[in-house]
């Protein structure tokens, strides 16, 4: 938790937002729900508890059963929440008062859990507008729904509140990406701790990519890490030979010589914030002559991307300007055929690349996913593509002082995936098939770095960069 | 996963458990859901996932989105999920296709999820019983609720469907309640191994507890050994020099001299059954005297509960024995004063162990407390007490070769408890306050190992008992 005044200052710019956007007068309330223990397999035995990331934002509080109303036409506030009683204490043990954890974040007012649901429902029946962002969870969506009348499935709708308002609010939203998406100092700090206990776990996996070793075993010892030192993980855990699939969960598999290794993990900060890496090692500690030319073109994209990502330009052109780089590479290879900027045009990286090369992060590691990702990676600026692999770019944003973005580009031969351009002729006559051929048991190679736009160019979060360059990979593998 | 036999046994019994319940032509059908993600911060960033274990038990697919449907009245079976398309290929790989999933569980029909919600209306609209079980997570209480018509407050009631059904199931409860309570051969050879990976997690605990260290370091460490081997945590670990509040999640203390650690963890296996133990420590490695004294009572109390748990006595029994035990240890230190089966009678043991002795154990670390304790633990034998201590007991049945419960005797000194009771006199002069105020640091301690019911006694589970004896926690720590 921050110093009060950060919390403090966060709820005033956030009306000042919020009265630049709806009329005078009439703005009515800002409702903020907390998170509630969500069941692992039944009611008591819960998953770890992690607070929604917005309302952390705004009121600090990191417990289950919270919830806050902003007043934007008066700017009152309260925070809801419950006092504990001996049956708490005896299983959860003693508590500060509600009204001293109010004290911590600034918060004058504070009431039991019940009167927010009564406010809420005054708000209602007075007519007055409920802004509400759309809820990730299930029991906030049932929650809001029976608050409010608007039906379940409306809730995680977000449009303008000028309409009546049986929905999320696109206001609410706005202000709060508009604010989220611009780290603060104290925030960049947290972020740098996160990245350096992202550092920790990503040395542990790779000291323990060994032949014969089980992938689940080194997930097992780098996520110890990040228990032992913050929250958990920001995300579950990637690592698998099977590269070529982009979010592989399954760690079943034994590390075999001659295969790759794709790490994509990160950190989750005691304050919730994200960090974010992906490396990839060969499993027997050297690269074969076609692994390092694969390798080698996205280590050179990843210092590309990084090397003009600054303010002035937008992280859609950094995009397109590293898929452009990384298909010149494989023309060379002779993967592809043709004009480079045809290529470009028609979305051919697509096929090597299916995803963007990056997105926001900050305390979710693809920040405020749930608000929207237009909303937080493209706003008015401009609109998403159609193209596989452009259109799977969640942050395209013209850049800014305090954005934290990721920089992961990366190569793929995805078996399904080739056949089906082949069979479709996607791919308008530039891809070399046969050449494709010789790599559908490669997988493929993803490097990533978490990065902060700055006032004059960008800079590679955490203390230490993991050991990105081939040669670097081979030398530290040989003596580990 | 098991042998498909397996699955299919367990739903003609299943079938068979029902039709004793129900009247015949009017059986209705049973219906089973899978859980969905649970989103940890926002949708696609979602926990770990965890399977509804009575899906799991009777339709064996461990993976989100599925559900299934037994005709009571028919037998007939289906198993309703997705296959994939390209895009799930690219992001999670390419899948088994549902039908062959089916095959792995021997059923030999499967159909489109969307396939399900039209049974489940088509069965309501036709005027057939809907039997379904409590659903634990909020996702699948939405659902339950959006299928049926009943209340999303309501399909969480269990009742006899006689009544017209607006609830769940009490007959389906009671059947496979009757199931899961007593373990197959298949399922207690992996309970043992979840207690193996419980024996690895608490000695790298006991291992890391020197003075200096971070309560949340040991955490992270023994998380990761089952997160190496296992699934994960059975339950979140509760690790605190502070003992005396029974479930501590803090873990921001150093580990200090002088003070005790308890240590309450458990891993769950891949296959998803759950070990669930307790040791304690001197953080110096050396108990003291008042520690030890606590100790050996609870030791003993332990190893008492083991050697009458056996067919033939409940574990009501066995729970008022070993807090009689418990008490008359107490009064030899002079903690209480007066006649000790009056003291259990009035239940003062409740002060200082305000916990039942043990639970059910099995896919669920308090199996099956979703489908509610007084089903599972009590049945139509016994009357849950009104009690502090004897009313938290969650299981009180006559034993049975095949249950699996965990024994686990504590005593704590809560100083918001003692005074309450010291103000509200609820000891009735039983309790020497005096004594009492010199134990207001003390902790608690608690001992628990799982315990399987066999034809003629009891047997521990795992492979390897945690040490236990006092003299030897000191010995072992002393060389470790």
């Amino acid at each position: 938790m921050f110093n009060s005044e950060v919390y403090v200052n966060r709820r005033r710019v956030l009306l000042e937002r919020m009265a630049a956007m709806t009329p005078e007068g009439a703005r009515g309330i800002a409702v903020f729900l907390g998170n509630v223990d969500a069941a692992m397999n039944y009611r008591g035995n819960d998953y770890k508890f992690r607070q929604d990331s917005s309302f952390l934002y705004y009121w600090g509080i990191d417990e289950p059963w919270f919830a806050a109303v902003l007043d934007l036409d008066t700017a009152d506030e309260c925070l809801y929440g419950n006092d504990v009683d001996i049956d708490d204490i005896i299983w959860m043990g003693p508590q500060p008062s509600v009204a001293s954890k109010g004290g911590l974040i600034g918060c004058a007012k504070t009431a039991p859990l019940a009167q927010f649901d009564k406010a809420v429902s005054d708000a209602v029946s007075a007519g007055r507008p409920v802004h509400f962002l759309p809820p990730a969870r299930y029991y906030n969506q049932m929650k809001l729904s029976e608050l409010t009348g608007i039906p379940s499935s409306d809730v995680r709708k977000v449009a303008p509140m000028a309409d009546g308002g049986r929905h999320a609010s696109e206001e609410l939203v706005k202000a709060v990406v508009s604010m989220r998406l611009i780290k603060e100092q104290c925030e960049i700090e947290e972020i740098d701790k996160a990245c350096e206990l992202g550092y920790l776990m990503h040395t542990e996996a790779r000291r323990g990519c060994k032949p014969g070793v089980l992938e689940q075993d080194i997930v097992g010892r780098m996520e110890g890490v990040t228990l032992s030192k913050g929250w958990g993980v920001s995300f579950t855990t990637i690592l698998s030979q099977n590269g070529e699939t982009l979010h592989n969960h399954s760690h079943h598999q034994i590390i075999t010589p001659g295969r790759l290794l794709v790490v994509d993990a990160g950190a989750e900060s005691n304050t919730h914030y994200a960090s974010d890496f992906t490396r990839t090692y060969p499993c027997s500690g050297k690269f074969t002559t076609k692994q390092r030319e694969i390798y080698d073109i996205v280590h050179q994209a990843n210092e590309l991307a990084f090397s003009i990502t600054r303010p002035g330009t937008s992280y859609w052109d950094v995009h397109c300007a590293t898929v452009r780089y990384m298909l010149e590479q494989l023309k060379a290879l002779d993967f592809v055929r043709g004009d480079v900027d045809e290529m470009v045009a028609c979305g051919i990286s697509g096929l090597f690349m299916p995803h963007g090369l990056g997105h926001n992060m900050g305390m979710d590691v693809h920040d405020m996913e749930d608000l929207g990702e237009n909303y937080v990676g493209y706003g008015d600026e401009r609109k998403r593509s159609p193209l596989l692999g452009m259109g799977n770019l969640r942050m395209a944003r013209d850049l800014k002082p305090g954005h934290v973005i990721s920089d992961e580009p990366g190569i793929y031969f995805i078996p399904a995936l080739i056949e089906q351009w082949k069979r479709e002729g996607t791919d308008k006559g530039f891809v070399n098939y046969a050449k494709l051929e010789d790599y559908y048991g490669f997988g493929g190679i993803r490097l990533e770095d978490d990065v902060l736009v700055t006032e004059d160019g960008a800079r590679r979060l955490g203390p230490h960069r993991l050991p990105i360059a081939s040669s670097d990979i081979e030398d530290i593998m040989a003596n580990e």
